[in-house]
């Protein structure tokens, strides 16, 4: 159902800007969040810088454990998406109250979520920007994607409740990487 | 034909991950790049991290000047962005060779982008990233939108000239911010 991704082409997932999840495990504890407030930041190893505010149970965890997976959701799983950014893992078991599936990862403890068409397998790389700026830059470790996941539709968060979802594919010859 | 955006909106402009022009002004001389690699990092005064590789122009430039506009596209203008991003403001006049209009700022020597639905007028905040990372961390001084532009179809880049257009706005009750 899935199949790893090279490690060289995990920018390609992260720099359109979706709203991506953010799994962890604390012990055997799984818990996830939503995340905009992301970038790439090197191609191979890829590096990720994310921000991630000290009041999420996440920012904990992630701390501690140095771990996480980051799992990117397709449109129809928009309602879950608010679901999982209106609640805290402090006290609720998101993966079950909100039907989410964690799978085993392979490098890491935190789980994949089988409901996102991509996972990427990360570790904390630096988190020395951590104290001044809630930044982590985390390092790619493994990468899996849904093979017949074509021109997947993703989810952009405007702020307030407002999403725009990328519902066009357009191509363009281009010298870009 | 534009207006002043609050700093505390700016958030809701950058958060869904589109390609954004970023332009900068050596002496007289006007510049602009593409980027995909950047994120939010606090919501007031708005803090924007980017990745500018040291291989553009607008890297010299920027470190330089310690100032620059970022401008954000909407759908239409898709193949000048792509043009922008395939040749260097080294050797060619960008703004006359591709047919972007520059306009005074108001705090900074960079100019808007007239073309573009919204900008952000940006001073270097924290460059201690920049020898390690390619790193900058901005700080939005002013901001500009088009107020007729109601949920402007933006550009996301997936990689090797495949383009995203955010195509569907979508609305659900959220807490988050």
């Amino acid at each position: 159902m899935i199949k790893s991704l090279p490690l060289s082409e995990v920018y390609r997932l992260l720099e359109p800007g979706p709203v991506v999840l953010v799994a962890t495990a604390d012990k055997n504890k799984n818990n996830v969040m939503t995340m905009s407030w992301h970038t790439m930041m090197e191609f191979e190893p890829p590096l990720i810088g994310c921000v991630i505010s000290g009041r999420n149970h996440t920012f904990d965890t992630l701390l501690k454990t140095k771990e996480c997976v980051i799992g990117i959701p397709t449109a129809k799983m928009i309602d879950k998406v608010v679901k999982i950014g209106n609640c805290s893992g402090r006290d609720t078991d998101k993966f079950k109250k909100i039907g989410l599936t964690p799978l085993p990862a392979s490098r890491v403890k935190a789980p994949l979520v089988k409901e996102c068409y991509a996972n990427i397998e990360c570790k904390i790389s630096d988190a020395n920007l951590v104290g001044k700026y809630n930044f982590f830059i985390l390092k790619a470790v493994k990468a899996w994607i849904d093979p017949k996941a074509k021109n997947p539709k993703i989810i952009h968060h405007g702020g307030k409740g407002n999403f725009t979802i990328s519902d066009k594919a357009v191509k363009i010859a281009s010298k870009m990487k």
